[in-house]
């Protein structure tokens, strides 16, 4: 067991880690904090290097402390490709996209699902409930089944609808909302506090970003321990953002690499953008975003708790959050297809939109080394490109123009 | 360059492998063959475990020559679960998955398109073309796409749809048929004979099996350069067995591994088992299968033109060929899901319910070590799961039963 206790960012009050917690009493996230002392006595970079390819390579930098408790579907070790035909076609040297569509579940929620469902089944969990723009609730629900934990899901009508499959054949309990996430986070804290489950609402659990973290560790080692000029992120409740923050630090702290962090790009959409607002008017927390609606359904999220986490990790490496409109979203979404044969996320499509204008702008230089977040594999998200074939009939002789 | 020629498994006649080759002049796919001291001098376990995570750790074993031709989205080194829940729940000890879904596009059709589009642009081709059951079109299109080469794929209308995306996005020129596989096979052919394009249908280029392959040296690697003592494969043209099974023989040769390969099992689907009725009565070709129809769509392929390869890794390896009904299959996709947390591939599914099958009728002894091929994620199959969520306004209050 390498974790200390549990500590609030917010008025650093301490909790035990061998109970179940939720929120800190002030109403802030809890954040894990390590024994870094005895994680550099026990881990190395060469021992992580000789370990298979997923995200257990760094496994005293995550919470589970029984091995026996560890609910694993091989995730993680996702790809950082270097994108080097799209940086030429729009003038940037070092782009590359970490890909978490190479995930089970093809989404980076399998991250967070992996490790908080595991330490979930070291605490005893029986039910859990969440809301979910659609990616979290798939994931979660088929790695409680694996963990023999009951899921109850709630996400909107308007998500993405293949979601809905997972949770289904899973056997999770799934409700559909007429409403955003919000709308959804608020039927499942009532039916929390009448049945007393455990609740895997976004940071209202501490382990979950654990998962989401490895992003960060893996970037680090796929890069030989060395650190991105810029990351640019989508951010929905910001999670893995803050995830990664936290694991650049955490390396830092092991003296496992060395200088600036990255500046953190946090990326939004024109059509629910509160973290922008927040940025541009520098304050530390966000305002709910009225009407929230994107193509990025996976973003919106108007009003995130960890918002004041995302701003501050944006603030202290210098970095910047940009909103993008869904028209530029889906242009780059097929560029990336096009050219690099990467059928990405909207959300992920908007990072690259992103750099492309922070480049125009002058903040991102041609010669930096950039990594997006490209947060799941396009293969989810059908509707968002067009397709009409024609049909032949047996026999016929086919004309491309 | 580690190739010594092509080789015909029919005639034995040789060609080289500079050349853009397609079929034997006897009508029969080629093989690669390789310099295997060559290979033996310069690769080792060690090296091959030194390498990054994808398939390209056994370039020694692959037809690209020059690195700058490599054209790679991270793929391979996929997962090797052990299935520990379900076995105990059906009574095998050792059942493990290898997990293609966890590869770009969502399927193990990545590895022949990442092979194939990386040899198709070191002989320079502009344009190819293909008949496709969805997802190799779909691979092949986003690879063709990354390479620069231009795609032409034409599917049944009644393929899952997820994949005409895939194609679309890419920039491909997509076309349906009425008909199947085999109708669309048809049109290709006149197409390529008109248009001088090369033949990327399966089997009819000898590239696509290679990246196949290292599905085997994987599980191999995997497994400590052991065998297990059975693998079940869902045989729709066969290309990954016969791939799988070329591996195995490649690593005796290198003494990589010792003793039994292990029995081949090619599962089909009572719709569609052309594979199943030929080793039913010994023969070593099959017959066109009409009226196909399954809903592990995948494997609806009437006739493969690699069903002579199947059948001889079938009979040499002492494996058998297993026919099951989309019943089955749709209820061993829900039986993973709910056990295993793995939403797999109706193809992936009915694997398991050839293993439940034969492990019934004594062909499987609850000990042996039991591998199946899952060849693709769920996600891109919503509609083999029944999902009817009930639809709550805001503010209401969930009753889970």
């Amino acid at each position: 067991m390498f974790v200390s206790h549990l500590e609030c960012p917010k008025c650093s009050a301490k909790y035990e880690p061998e109970q179940r917690n939720q929120l800190c009493r002030c109403g802030s996230p809890l954040l894990v904090k390590y024994n870094m002392k005895k994680v550099a006595a026990n881990m190395t970079k060469e021992l992580v290097a000789s370990r298979p390819p997923d995200l257990w390579r760094y496994r005293e930098l995550l919470p589970v402390v029984k091995a026996e408790n560890i609910v694993t579907m091989g995730e993680g070790m996702t790809p950082l490709l270097r994108l080097d035909r799209l940086g030429q076609r729009v003038g940037m040297k070092n782009l590359y996209m970490k890909d978490e569509g190479i995930l089970p579940s093809g989404s980076f929620k399998a991250r967070g699902a992996a490790v908080g469902v595991s330490r979930a089944k070291e605490l005893g969990v029986k039910t859990l409930a969440m809301p979910t723009n659609g990616n979290a609730g798939g994931a979660w629900s088929l790695y409680c089944a694996k963990a023999g934990i009951k899921a109850v899901v709630v996400m909107p009508k308007d998500a993405p609808v293949i979601p809905r499959s997972e949770c289904a054949i899973a056997g999770a309990s799934l409700f559909l909302v007429n409403g955003l996430i919000s709308d959804a986070g608020k039927i499942v804290a009532k039916a929390i506090a009448e049945n007393k489950w455990y609740d895997a609402s976004t940071l209202k659990e501490p382990y979950r970003i654990e998962g989401k973290k490895t992003m960060g560790l893996e970037i680090a080692e796929q890069l030989g321990w060395a650190m991105p000029d810029v990351l640019l992120y989508p951010a929905g409740g910001g999670v893995g953002l803050i995830g990664i923050y936290k694991a650049f630090n955490e390396l830092k702290e092991l003296g496992w690499i060395t200088g600036n962090l990255p500046r953190m790009v946090a990326v939004q959409a024109t059509g629910c953008a509160p973290i922008v607002r927040a940025w541009r008017s520098g304050a530390t927390e966000s305002v709910f975003w009225q009407d929230a609606h994107t193509c990025a359904f996976g973003i919106t999220v108007p009003k995130a708790i960890g918002d004041f986490l995302v701003l501050e990790a944006v603030y202290k490496t210098n970095g910047c959050a940009v909103a993008i409109s869904d028209e530029d979203t889906l242009k780059a979404e097929a560029l990336m297809a096009t050219v690099e044969g990467a059928f990405v996320c909207p959300e992920g499509a908007a990072c690259m939109a992103a750099a492309q204008r922070l480049l125009s702008e002058g903040w991102i230089k041609p010669d930096e080394r950039v990594v997006l977040l490209n947060t799941g594999c396009g293969i989810k998200y059908p509707e968002t490109v067009h397709c009409d074939p024609p049909l032949l009939q047996p026999g016929d002789t086919l004309t491309v123009c």
